[in-house]
Order: structure tokens, then C-alpha cells, then sequence
């Protein structure tokens, strides 16, 4: 029954840091189970330190909304509800080890990517409206995610080996011609 | 009552291109409504331009299919669902036309943001198992959605004006300190 009425550029600022709070909140769910189910210690680690990392980020969100003088509230984010339950699907799913710490980095690449739409959308508002402290920190956050996804390339690139997945290929590692 | 059994990375590309597929065809269906939602000319043929953009994409995810010897076919994509689930209810509340077309930017850039992961992490696996032409087809739409996301974010500078939303602040478009 919720029934917002976004008349001005600041309620639509409002609505998407609602999202991206919620949205954090479900990844502070998600990632513990990420971090048990990933094969590769580096891969853990990484998750296990996102999580950290996400809950300044929660914190930083709610810094934003006293800048705005707006309370701390989220409204549920459906897409992370849908990138989660692709995570879920994929730790449910008989797979090789080697394979899920694959999937998981890409399942987390796309939560990545969900976020730096939605800081980059945000610190755009707040920016464009003069909320320069606000923009300031949702701008720190969009660097944070984009260092995360960058992470996840580099980890990728290292723990994804093709022979211990039996595929019994030649690895391709050269660039393109 | 699917049980795909993952074992390999080439399971774990398949899987990616199904849902990548599906999310193309969803975004089929959604595109021309926020086409017509739109009030800007240049954001409703942004939408028209990227409708076509996207039937293309669907018939390079077909060739990626025939180069890996799999038929062309979906698995739901929960994620695109929520996604394309948040630009309705955007569209179904009762918002200034302006400020409508700045939020939809946001919801198309989220979109854009789940498939640059997605054909990021295909492509990335495609190379890595020597399926250099699927590795191309999967770069050459990769670097369309990233063009996409950058024109949504030029259209953005131009479109939402912040007078025109009536917030009567002044504009603020200098850098950061």
C-alpha cells in the first residue's frame, strides 16, 4: 500500500537511496553464505572483507540521509532480491568447486554493477541538487564498488583454472588479434 | 524441475548465455513502454534506438549458441525481472514528467549495468576456453551496452532540469573541490 508521491528530483533521490539501503541490507545476508561456499581462500577472504566493507557502506548511507534530513528507511529492492536468489540457485546446484568460485564471481560482478548504477544515479542527483556532502559520500561508495568489481576481474583471472575443471583444453590467455 | 549439472566452465558459460538470452527478451517487452512513458524526444528515441539495438543482440546471443554447438535458449532471468519489476512501479506512481524521465534513466542504466557484468563474465569465460569467435560476438555487444550507459548518462545531463522539477534550487554543475 505504499503510495510515495515523487513530485521533485529530491524524492527520486530519496526513492533510490531507499533502494540501495535495502538493497545493502540483503548483501549483508548474502555474503556470509558466499563467503562459506567459495573453494578458494582468496575468494573468501574477498567476500569476507566485502562484508565489512558493506556495512561502513550502510552506514555512510545513513550519513546521507541525515544530510538530507530524511530518516534511514529502505524500501525492498527487487533486483538484488533477483541477484541474490541467481547466487542461491547457483550454491544449490550440484557443481564442481572450481566452477562455483566462477559463478559466484559473477554473480557478484552483477551486484557490483546493480550498485554502481545506483551510487552513480544518486551522487548524480545529489550533486545536480547542491548536496555536496551527500554527493562526496555517495561518490565514496561508487569507487569502493567499482574497486570491488575490479577485485573480483583480478581474482577471477587467477582462481578460475581451466584444467583443474577437467575441460582438458589448452588455456587461452592471449589478447585477441 | 531444471537440474542443470555444472561440472565444467563451458556449463557455467551456457548458463550465463541462457539467462543473458532471456534477459534480452524481457527487456524486448519492456522497452517500448518506457519508450512511450518517456517524455524527452531524445530519451523516448534513445529507448526506440536501443529496442533495435537489442533484437540484434538477441540474433549475436543465436550465433554465440551455434558457435558452442547448443540450441539458443532462456532460463529465467530473476534478476532483469526485478529490475524491469522497478522501472514499472516507477512508471505506475504518480510522478512529474520530468522527474519520470530521470528516474528511468536510472531503472535503463541498472539494466545496462546487469548486462555489462553478465556479457563481461561470458566473454571473459569464452576466451579463457578458446571460443575465440563467441569471445568476439560476446566483446562487440559488451562494448554497446557500455556505449549505452554512456549516452544515458549524457541524455541525463541534458534532460533533468532542475527548474523544470520546480525544486528552485540553484544548479549545481561545477566539479568537487
Amino acid at each position: 500500500m505504499r503510495m510515495p508521491k515523487i513530485t521533485t528530483l529530491e524524492d527520486l533521490l530519496v526513492d533510490e537511496l531507499k533502494d540501495l539501503f535495502d538493497a545493502e541490507n540483503q548483501l549483508t545476508k548474502a555474503l556470509p553464505k558466499m563467503a562459506k561456499a567459495a573453494t578458494a581462500e582468496e575468494l573468501k577472504a574477498a567476500f569476507q572483507e566485502h562484508l565489512e566493507v558493506t556495512k561502513q557502506q550502510i552506514e555512510r548511507l545513513r550519513q546521507v540521509f541525515d544530510e538530507l534530513g530524511k530518516p534511514a528507511r529502505g524500501t525492498k529492492c527487487e533486483a538484488m532480491k533477483g541477484l541474490i536468489t541467481e547466487s542461491q540457485e547457483l550454491m544449490s546446484e550440484d557443481i564442481e568447486p572450481e566452477i562455483l568460485d566462477a559463478g559466484l564471481i559473477g554473480a557478484a560482478q552483477k551486484v557490483e554493477h546493480y550498485e554502481i548504477a545506483g551510487y552513480g544515479t544518486a551522487r548524480e542527483i545529489a550533486a545536480r541538487l547542491g548536496h555536496k556532502a551527500a554527493a562526496r559520500l555517495l561518490d565514496e561508495t561508487l569507487k569502493e564498488e567499482e574497486n570491488t568489481d575490479k577485485k573480483l576481474t583480478q581474482i577471477a583471472k587467477k582462481v578460475v583454472n581451466v584444467r583443474a575443471a577437467g575441460v582438458g583444453q589448452e588455456e587461452e590467455t592471449e589478447e585477441e588479434e
